[in-house]
């Protein structure tokens, strides 16, 4: 394999993506396909309002606990008893994996690298369940329990829709998974970049959750809402599983930026949810345009970027390296995470203006594509 | 008892402050005496470089972990292995409570409420330790190992400088505490306000906490930087320590306008700790000013505020709504604090004007004060 001395050791992490801070900092100006942020929320205006604030929002304490719960109730229509603010998902799946969840575990793989690597640092007994690549990583629920089931384990998390891969479940599907594995001690939805999905009403677990005893929903807010450094999350579970994350969550775990993006979602609901759907429209032309691409076998996403393999006759890092170098496109190559590998690259959905430069990109690297003039991209 | 509709159930919360966010909509402007912020750091410059990088502070993911651990290694010449930043201090407190710090656990009142609050929520024996007024709330080392050894507790905690009484250990007398206590499962010390004692440098345990295998330092650093709304602070301990809490610390715990403050800082150091001086200097003003009015019984304070008790005859939460309804002044009437009571006060240094103004305000209820006007308030 060749060396890239420039970037090597700043891309060659071991679990996760550098930084865009890091990156940039070494390279400059970039164009991001990583970090799959919707650029369609909050408006200017609103980022306007929150610089005018901002001054306030740095000196004061924010609410303890209380408001964002109210806040969130309020986006989500969830009573408060059953939904709790999170400093970011990673804060809730710390709290889970260390305190709820009992081994053995099963997850899906690939997924986010937290259910992953968490359980292995602490010891606890992990059972990967690999997404089957033939079958577009779909996980089919007969498979799913009896795997669960042969395994023996005492919880669960699936991550739905998948991270990387794009795939989705069908709430049907997963209902007939959760009544078969009833008898499982905790099962956890991660539903992260379900508002990203073709029909996020129709196949998200959120409102469901509360009722059952033994499942719960985390969702990422940052992704929803294109701000990825203010860090807010919710979970959502059964007053008896909220009761227990209460006092596993600190107070002031959501600081006072955070809070008042959740307050720009609170009052303008409409245009928050309109902006996932023109993100979804992004993701299909990504999805239609990388599909041109002869060489590369690329896999239907539900989530806000597109997974796609490349030929093994092409090394993925020194694609990364030459999409970097040559063009400043930054795209996810695959190869940190458990039961993906450098053939597998993850892009982000962004405005088509920025598809179209990548797509340019791949050509000029020498990837071909079909006649594209005469097709309507819509 | 008076009611006060308007404010009572406003300020009548059972367990913390409203935020200032929630006091202004509903009272308008008025000046804040119940959060000790710094208002010296950082500057008007950092803040317009930071409003300036907020785009991009918003939109992308922070560091998850290894930078913050870096940027405050180089803050506090700390090794690396010995350090983990925080969301505030709240977030390793909840941890420390619920996993490491085993029970009977003890700790001085009154104190910061997370520290008497959580252990009773999640049903942790708790051994109450009242500091002595009349030796103005100073733990005395043979007392407190007495306490201890008499309760038999395997833990304990011990807020140096305490909140709210400003009443200071110093660190020949934590040495002494923690050797006759070397038995013990875990010491925690709380310097969430060390950076406003008059010597933090003589009388910080922090970098002796490294050293030890059962003690942890932790610090906020919102007091310290003037930002509270931002979340930030750290634990140090022995590097076992360390690496039993980090698996409980989430990845991506610092948000991204968090990172950029922790940066100014690291960039600023001079600044920083100029600006604590900056501090004592408004605190001791404070202190002297208070202590003019015979009527309050005034103690000593190493933190960036001043505790006193008001006569029998007068009314706390009377006083607390004169002053900000007459004057819009927002004071801390500590009576939610396990070990006060409404006749203590909590009032926050801030720049010798507003100082100023709280004694002329005070004058105006009614507390008389002494000759000033030959002295030097230096």
């Amino acid at each position: 394999m060749k060396s890239y001395p420039e970037t090597s050791s700043l891309l060659q992490t071991p679990r996760h993506n550098p930084s865009y801070f890091e990156v940039t900092s070494v390279l400059g100006h970039v164009i991001d396909y990583c970090v799959p942020a919707n650029p369609y929320f909050p408006s200017q205006k609103m980022q306007a309002l929150l610089a005018e604030s901002l001054p306030d929002l740095l000196k004061y304490y924010p609410d303890y606990g209380p408001g964002t719960v109210a806040a969130l109730s309020d986006i989500t229509g969830i009573d408060p008893a059953n939904i709790l603010a999170v400093n970011g998902s990673t804060e809730v799946i710390t709290v889970l994996v260390n305190s709820l969840m009992k081994g053995p575990i099963l997850t899906d793989i690939p997924t986010f690298g937290r259910w992953t690597d968490l359980p292995v640092d602490i010891g606890k007994s992990l059972i990967l369940f690999p997404r089957p690549m033939e079958q577009e990583f779909h996980v089919a629920p007969d498979e799913w329990v009896a795997f669960a089931k042969k395994s023996h384990v005492q919880s669960m998390v699936l991550c739905n829709p998948n991270n990387p891969t794009g795939s989705l479940n069908r709430r049907g599907e997963l209902l007939n998974i959760i009544e078969r594995l009833s008898h499982l001690d905790l099962i956890v939805i991660d539903e992260s970049f379900m508002p990203f999905a073709d029909e996020p009403e129709r196949d998200s677990f959120e409102k469901m959750a509360s009722r059952l005893p033994n499942v719960v929903v985390v969702k990422s807010m940052g992704k929803a809402l294109g701000w990825h450094g203010i860090r807010l999350g919710y979970v959502v579970g059964h007053r008896q599983v909220i009761e227990r994350l209460r006092p596993l969550i600190p107070y002031w775990n959501i600081n006072g930026i955070a809070q008042y993006a959740l307050s720009l979602v609170r009052d303008n609901q409409a245009a928050f949810f309109q902006s996932h759907a023109r993100v979804v429209e992004d993701r299909r032309y990504l999805e239609q345009r990388l599909r041109k691409i002869s060489q590369l076998r690329v896999f239907s996403s539900q989530a806000n970027f597109v997974f796609f393999q490349i030929p093994d006759s092409c090394d993925g890092l020194d694609l990364r390296e030459r999409l970097l170098k040559n063009h400043r496109l930054f795209v996810r190559e695959c190869s940190n995470k458990v039961g993906s590998s450098s053939a597998f690259f993850r892009v982000a959905a962004r405005p088509r203006e920025d598809t179209d430069r990548l797509v340019a990109a791949l050509q000029r690297e020498g990837f071909r594509t079909g006649q594209l003039e005469s097709e309507s991209p819509a």
